[in-house]
């Protein structure tokens, strides 16, 4: 191995954790009107893009936080046409979504258009389906967005966005959950990612709170491995408008056509599983 | 928040990722004959061990692996009677075991007793049933213990091992497995630690490949959280002899009367889920 190797640590205050990766340079940094974006080369993990020292993702674990908010949002949602992603800069999320063939419309509201432009240099593999006919790439606040939307016009909702500190901050509050609700038609699904379940319980019940009070008729919080977020564990919310959250579509699951590598009905299932220190959240 | 905090770092060297937590000072340092033991304070994850290096264990955490190394095999297992853990020494594990009470008989072997010294003194809640009648604590080699089994009188066998390298290398070979079947009963079955999913597969397979090797008839490879190992995501492996792991106890889970904190009837079908990248391993 090289010498010319170092290790980038980020520091979580708030669950006093840490995550790092062995790292052999700065690639690059920019600093935006809204945040500060580098980007590194690792030895093990590929690219990893931080901003405001936030580790955002690595080339080889974004798969599952991706996979998992994308596909049982869409095998939940009966037949998800026009999907509205706030965030989600790294175009990730989005690949995922355009996997469903379902999916007639893929609006992507990412306030920092550098996010976009630094995955398409050092994620391409992210990017790869930016110029299907289906998506829309806007760079502009999300929470005026959806606050602008027609009503009832949005089957699925995806919040893809950095922790609530920030420029994502109002992306938890009862206020934009309400512009949520409006924008979706009956049945239709918000999903937000929800944190760790084991150092940021109360922020997910606040968050539910929130969602049940903005109108969303039933709450479930689903988990899944993130190695590179704090504590390795994260989780993602899904609200549903006029309806419960009960069961997916298995057997669209089952037999789907294209390729995932955390993804399928089993690991569905799981991450419905809620261990025994989550039950105080009543799904 | 007290100035004199720092962070302790555990850099993984074969996967490039690091963990930390921030710590408030080292307990306590002791050279055995086998390892070096730390213990430090931390902010928010109560005591952490460390053993040449490598994070053991933290007083939040611990319950997701020693819940997950015992309750999975011993609902698999029809009627766990005698019950042998290699390593354990800081008795978390056994802990588990004893909630069941089918269990008669409980022999941990570990080879440095210092572990469990220090475990009864800094994680004294994980120790609170090593007075038990039916456990037997030996601070032994596992390896020769296994090997002087009488056959045919053990209904479940627990590596709850450091990782294969220094002492714990010799439990992951064939040698040791075959140990392993020829003191199990028919139908019983051994379970071990197995590493993260993510970067350690090749370690899995191989581990498989020898507990086949050795006469097990069927292997299980289950996943769960544990944010102080490398990704925060890991494994246990199970191998019956003579016969099939198919199912399990799930009425007998449950109705269990004692409590856990992340074991369920749910997360246990949940660590059964195969992610599409685990394929490969066959289950």
């Amino acid at each position: 191995m090289s010498t010319d190797t170092s290790w980038f640590y980020e520091n979580f205050e708030q669950s006093g954790s840490a995550i790092g990766f062995r790292v052999t340079g700065k690639l690059e940094e920019v600093q935006t009107r809204f945040q500060k974006i580098e980007i590194w080369d690792t030895t093990d993990w590929g690219k990893l893009m931080v901003i405001d020292g936030a580790i955002m993702l690595t080339s080889r674990d974004n798969f599952l936080y991706h996979e998992m908010m994308a596909h049982p949002v869409l095998f939940t949602h009966s037949n998800p046409k026009r999907v509205v992603i706030i965030g989600g800069g790294d175009c990730g999320t989005l690949r995922e979504v355009l996997k469903h063939k379902e999916v007639e419309q893929a609006v992507q509201v990412d306030i920092d258009e550098q996010v976009t432009r630094m995955a398409e240099k050092y994620f391409p593999e992210l990017c790869d389906s930016n110029a299907d006919p289906r998506v829309e790439l806007l760079f502009d606040d999300g929470i005026e967005f959806m606050k602008n939307l027609p009503p009832e016009t949005v089957d699925v909702i995806i919040v893809d966005s950095t922790d609530p500190v920030g420029p994502a901050e109002g992306l938890f509050n009862e206020a934009f959950y309400s512009s949520c609700v409006k924008a979706l038609r009956s049945g239709g699904i918000l999903v937000q990612q929800s944190e760790s379940p084991l150092v940021h319980l109360p922020l997910i019940k606040a968050m539910r709170h929130h969602m049940a009070a903005a109108g969303f008729a039933h709450c479930r919080t689903l988990t899944f491995p993130q190695p590179c977020y704090p504590t390795g564990w994260w989780s993602c919310t899904l609200a549903r408008k006029g309806g419960e959250l009960v069961g997916f579509r298995e057997r669209g699951a089952h037999s789907k056509v294209f390729q995932t590598r955390y993804y399928n009905v089993d690991t569905h299932r799981a991450a419905l599983a809620v261990p025994e220190f989550m039950r105080e959240l009543g799904d």
